[in-house]
């Protein structure tokens, strides 16, 4: 009997479960998964990946960036490469299938091609990313970065909370930190990189689509600001008089979420406020506050920034308060390629789903990908939009779903390659 | 040589300056000083005082509450008695003056009294009270109530935020929190509380004069808010789905302003907000804030209220907020004794100052000292109206004009009482 794409959803599933129990916690639904890079997790991850990957035929290839790769190798051995994959890492107590699930449902893949002894003109590399989430040294992409060739040797002096270096836990892992810079691919020889993940998000959930495709990865800027007003009274000091730095907090905060809700592709936040000196009957002297803006068109992202800095500079003089404001960080937005984009939207739509795209507010190895090539995404819905988290949950039956896109996107371009 | 006014409020100065070193704050100029209720800071200031007590002579009485009352004796123990006092502790980072000042010159008029040998046919008991401020346990009048006998013992169930009750904090500090009714003063035997307080606003700097008169204390009432969102990723739920707890005190921030400023006789505030999680990049779950709302008309104060929170609700239903909302403190306003009042503005013209009356915007002692008998205050000038801030200023001159219309005031009492 020939394997289905349910049958192969299926056992991606029992291969999240059974991965989900290599963590340093106990209990994943109680207590989440946390996986980190280059611990003994990451190794029992990476010896539980392989033998799922050579049961399905494929080569091996670890690095010196602490990725595994297995290779569905094409007959011809100079054919170029489709990349596939995402990250073993999560964040601490994180869910069960952030990052891991992009890794199992191409080797799902595989079996299935396997099975169905479906021969591609490329070679379909799955990936497994050593660390995304940054957590362990506070440096994100890393496995990506390696891949990509821009890795920053400079990243390997980066600490973990136990003193030990980036440099030191990879040797401790096998790898030759000297020798990341061979792991690069090379960019002639990669067709693309394509990456399921869980949207993070409740968009598919709320429009009851299994999967959608990504158009863009968002960019992002935070700005740290600090409103000066006066402290006094709350009962003496007359209204008219008051530099309360509270009430131009508050405009502050109105002002984000108005431009925000009233711009296409642009979200934004006030997530962290510090008032002082924060008594019931005092007039607030200063109030910190971030801002943090986000869209997948960095003109949308930049033209916002300028409208709001000049609406808040407006408001708050108006309330005889001074701002200092800084911009503390800036990530430029990354289109995912419109070919990949399109030969997805076509497999989505050929799996009896209608093609919905939408753009990651989070980032993702493709970030550090698409300095080497086209990038593109899928994301499977999840569960009120919930991540980060040990209630992170998927439907299973998506999993299906998604090998099914997979599995059309990659024979659709494997027409596609051969002409 | 005998002591004169001008000599007794130098010493006031000298106490004031030496007393706004017991703080959890160093450098007062800069930073303030913050001494609260029942700390190490209470007890350090307690002895301080007692030790001046002493020194004129006093007789001294810790009380339940963790009040201080240093008694100036008539020969005659039935005698009644006459309060004099106001409060040791501050907001955080609060001025030098506000509260003890009012401990001070007391002390220095009875330092003039003793230094004269003038004998008053009734007790003038100087008290320090515990707490007025409200800051650590968020009740304020404290120390009053318990001397008024209207302390609720429910109140000992507050917490400070590291979750130390009232109750745990007053057995910590010495007290036995189960007999604070024993400690009320019976209102047969008190002839009346004067209080004097700087004025906490700008009126008296404007007109020349060092000295005034209040006539009435206003109304306060203090809320409680919590509002409650949803946490998330803040790149990944569209707007149109937030349910950002933050945007919702903005809103909630910008009424009660907007309210205020609207209403004649009418100020309010939001001090104090706490943000939760208060991460950059996480939509707020719940924000914690609190209102205050002061007038010296109860009908004005309390329209408002009715009007602030019917806008609140419609604001955060059309947020899809949810909110908790409590009245954790409400105290009507309070009119000054008409006899007292007349008494304080002949010792003023007595002592070659244009009696002033003026009505205070901030609560003060006496709202709770009115349930035991009459009440007066006088108001000191301070500089540009600035209290509860580092920046709070009196002119020491002052402090000498304030002695001599209490020692008028105490000895025309005692005229009057000896007919």
């Amino acid at each position: 009997m020939a394997l289905t794409y349910e049958q192969a959803g299926a056992l991606a599933w029992q291969w999240l479960e059974q991965i989900a129990r290599v963590s340093e916690t106990d209990d994943p639904e109680r207590n989440g998964v946390t996986r980190l890079c280059a611990t003994r997790e990451h190794r029992q991850a990476l010896d539980m990946l392989g033998g799922w990957m050579r049961d399905a035929g494929m080569a091996l290839r670890s690095d010196n960036g602490a990725n595994l790769i297995g290779r569905y190798a094409s007959a011809n051995p100079a054919a170029p490469t489709l990349l596939l994959g995402s990250h073993q890492d999560t964040v601490p107590h994180g869910g069960k299938y952030d990052g891991i699930m992009g890794v199992l449902l191409p080797l799902a893949l595989v079996r299935y091609l396997d099975h169905h002894a479906i021969a591609l003109p490329f070679h379909l590399d799955v990936v497994a990313f050593s660390d995304e989430e940054g957590t362990r040294f506070s440096s994100t992409l890393l496995g990506s970065k390696v891949l990509a060739g821009t890795f920053e040797p400079a990243m390997l002096d980066a600490q973990d909370d136990q003193g030990v270096t980036l440099r030191q836990a990879l040797i401790d892992f096998g790898c030759d930190p000297e020798r990341i810079a061979d792991d690069r691919y090379a960019p002639g020889e990669v067709l693309g990189f394509v990456e399921v993940h869980i949207e993070q998000g409740p968009q598919l959930e709320a429009e009851g689509l299994p999967i959608g495709v990504v158009s863009a990865i968002t960019g992002i800027e935070r700005h740290k600001l600090s409103i000066h007003g006066l402290a006094g009274h709350a009962g003496t000091v007359p209204m008219h008089l008051r530099q309360d730095a509270l009430v131009g907090a508050a405009r502050v905060i109105g002002l984000v979420d108005e431009l925000c809700k009233a711009t296409d592709e642009l979200v934004g936040v006030v997530g962290k406020i510090d008032n002082s000196p924060n008594g019931v009957n005092v007039i607030p002297q200063r109030t910190d506050l971030t801002i943090e803006l986000r869209s997948p068109d960095d003109a949308t992202r930049l033209a916002a920034r300028e409208t709001l800095l000049t609406r808040i500079d407006a408001a708050l003089a108006e309330l005889d308060l001074r701002l200092e404001q800084r911009l503390i960080y800036e990530q430029a937005a990354v289109q995912c390629a419109p070919a990949l984009v399109s030969r997805l939207e076509a497999a989505v739509a050929a799996s009896g789903v209608t093609p919905r795209t939408l753009f990651s507010g989070a980032g993702h190895d493709g970030l550090a990908m698409q300095a080497l090539c086209d990038i593109g995404m899928l994301f499977l819905r999840c569960e009120r939009g919930i991540s980060h988290h040990p209630d992170e949950a998927i439907d299973p039956n998506d999993l299906g779903v998604a090998v099914e896109v997979l599995a059309r996107f990659v024979t659709a371009l494997a027409e596609a390659e051969r002409w």
